[in-house]
């Protein structure tokens, strides 16, 4: 965004907070710790809040771990007061809150400030939330990230804009920063936890980091300037596995279903970013998903078992003949039934379908939905049921027996239709597979007695 | 590649050079250092090479920059003529190559490596060079290109097969190669120069690799399967660059031209892998290209500059209105030309083709390649001459004098072109922009006197 006209010289600084500023925005709330870096933001940002035409509301969040942290909500408080931005902070023992949500420190802080943050960005109508990390920041998350075995994608690391948050000085210096805030001659308290070694970023800002810097010097920008062309490929392969996906999505009730052979005829790269995509649409997002889970998907697709399911973290994946199926939980298996059937009536079974009998004199015709029977062989009373395991039939114009279990195989019913398909049976013999296959046995003939008649409705 | 039956048991290490061999392979060069990666792979492709129905041939470049080299190399020698392996040892005084090709001593060994194994490769008509590389030099090489500032293809790092190469250890760590070399009993030399500090590879390998492994126990592993990840997706961009490579390309006598239009119309990722593609296909490959010459060719092409040309390390890139031209060099600029036009007779101009002259009674009607004067009107000699800075001319139909300049400008005739055009003047006057427009003066008419026709042949 450009802006026509200026009464003051913009340090570079200014110029990176213009330049990604989100267009159209007039609320800004600004996540303030009293750190040199978000002092910095905060005063930078009502130095051009005029020309941005933007309002300001600071937020501060005291995690009570520290020993001065309530120093240091003052201290954002007062600092805010003497600069005419309106300041909200908050308490939140993030000690307890990490025993309670069984996370790190570190990682219970971020939550409660992000929580916190996107509350107040509701009540005070923010259209963004500034956040002061920088390139050293940005430097240490990709190493943080490299470290713990991240994918291609988290070594994104952050973005300048991203949904409604917004990092301007992603791309100045720590140095940068503090010369900025010399030369301002601003106010700003050191958080100690910045020094504790027990946190791994400070191992590699204070170790790692350095040693790299010594091999060599530009090091930092130069990881900056990759993260910055990972990211373009990132919202590249988004844009295409977004079109994967609707490209390749079948008719589906919960959860998404992608056809197989679609899936196997794409590149090897983009089939496993168009995988991970469907986790993330099922999922919600893609959190405690690694490289391995994405392999036992891919050996689902391509093994030679056309039905099976994996458990995954946070999803369910199953392989169903031609179709790959994602769910956020494994589906329900519907109850076992076993129903009397009465010779004239109506039965509704457990999918909401009506099963319609009545006893005749004359044969009317079978049909898919429709089979007829001699009252006179049907020595026991009628029952619908479930399949149970061992079910064996005749299908009609067939000799001999078939297991059901071959029936459904043969005609690909999945695991989840056999469990609700009804069995029209008679003691121990299978008459009908409802609405699939009728057995040979107590066929009706023409004149040869009464007929009972059952219709699938 | 499966293979049938085995009659000996096989480590992880064997199945690995099985699981890779190249299909069909016949014959094999194995570099062999002496240390104990090369050995074992030597020793292991020995027990296999029945299986694999291969010949193995041995290959030791002596780089005579330690002392103990030469008594490598004999080892060397020794330990293959007792393994009944053909061995070729050859010397090479790295350090004076380094000298001379203004390189590190590690880089002159390794072109020097390099060089000497394809060399000997055609000599013994071998299929692959097989390379002793193995996990932990992959991460090392990952975490030296990571530091020198490498973008996402170089960490792609080292690649199972590549061509000529064949790294069938590559998945297999220092720790497994070390086990099997004293399970079987291998003698191996120590390469002193691995302990060597000044060299960037024994800091990672010493210290730096170790500090993160201590973070994360894993990290080798990760990183060895990023790589793969990696490599993947590499595929699959090479897949898409060469298709738009070949899409977007323009007719080229020399070098490469693509459409300007279509590159702007692609995802920035992909347009920028597009560019290196053409860079890679016009300078044999892409070393020394960094990001910031990238940036130079988006600017080229994006910029309001209609023709701009960048000369980068090794190549050449023009914006020729929408066009932009790739070359290994920039076009030689052809020498400007002034030769004297007879009235009657032919001209061969520098580009090959031919003016005609002849001097009639009546006019016969002017074309684009042809033009009529009345010779009247022809006070000085004519000549024929190449464009100068400050040309100026009447085009005919027009009132006053345009720069010849904005002509060209206007009619998008480039640079190079600008240079060959003939021009037919009569002392300071333009006559005609040779088959491209004629000037206003001179004109003859009908029943006026004596005609110059010129006809461009």
């Amino acid at each position: 965004m450009t802006h026509g006209c200026f009464y003051m010289k913009l340090s570079p600084l200014e110029q990176s907070i213009l330049d990604s500023f989100p267009v159209g925005a007039k609320q800004l709330l600004v996540a303030v710790s009293g750190g040199v870096d978000s002092v910095t933001l905060l005063y930078a940002l009502t130095r051009l809040s005029a020309t941005l035409n933007v309002s300001l509301h600071a937020a501060h969040l005291d995690h009570q771990i520290r020993q001065e942290s309530a120093a240091d909500a003052v201290f954002v408080r007062d600092l805010c007061a003497q600069w005419n931005v309106p300041c909200d902070v908050e308490s939140c023992a993030v000690a307890d809150l990490a025993q309670q949500r069984k996370l790190s420190v570190e990682m219970a802080g971020r939550q409660a400030r992000r929580e916190f943050l996107q509350r107040l960005a509701v009540e005070v109508d923010a259209d963004a939330i500034s956040l002061a990390h920088h390139q050293d920041d940005q430097v240490e998350t990709f190493m943080l990230r490299l470290l713990r075995g991240s994918g291609q994608s988290g070594l994104a690391s952050m973005r300048v804009c991203q949904a409604i948050w917004w990092r301007p000085l992603l791309g100045c210096s720590r140095e940068q920063i503090l010369a900025y805030a010399q030369q301002h001659g601003l106010p700003w308290v050191e958080d100690q936890s910045n020094k504790n070694p027990k946190y791994l970023r400070n191992q590699l800002r204070h170790e790692l980091i350095p040693q790299m810097l010594k091999i060599n010097p530009s090091f930092k920008t130069q990881i900056a300037g990759l993260t910055q062309r990972i990211q373009v490929e990132e919202d590249y392969w988004q844009e295409q596995v977004v079109r994967q996906v609707n490209e390749l999505a079948l008719p589906c009730a919960d959860g998404l279903r992608l056809g197989r052979d679609a899936l196997l005829a794409l590149h090897p790269a983009l089939r496993v970013r168009t995988l991970r995509e469907a986790l993330q649409q099922v999922r919600g997002d893609l959190q405690r998903i690694e490289a391995i889970h994405l392999q036992a998907i891919e050996a689902l697709l391509s093994g030679i078992k056309s039905q099976a399911q994996l458990n995954l973290p946070g999803c369910w994946v199953a392989r169903r003949y031609d179709a790959l199926w994602f769910r956020a939980t494994a589906p329900e298996l519907p109850s076992p039934f076993n129903l009397p059937l009465p010779l004239s009536g109506e039965l509704e079974l457990p999918d909401g379908r009506v099963l319609r009998t009545s006893t005749q004199d004359e044969l009317e015709g079978e049909s898919a939905w429709v089979t007829e029977y001699s009252l006179a062989a049907l020595s026991q009373p009628l029952r619908v049921r479930s399949w149970l395991p061992g079910d064996r039939f005749v299908p009609s114009g067939m000799f001999g027996h078939k297991k059901l279990k071959s029936f459904f195989s043969d005609n690909q019913i999945e695991i989840e239709a056999r469990l609700t398909m009804p069995l029209l049976v008679c003691g121990d013999t299978i008459l009908w597979v409802v609405g699939a296959r009728r057995s040979g046995c107590a066929v009706a003939g023409q004149g040869q007695g009464k007929v009972l008649r059952v219709e699938l409705i």
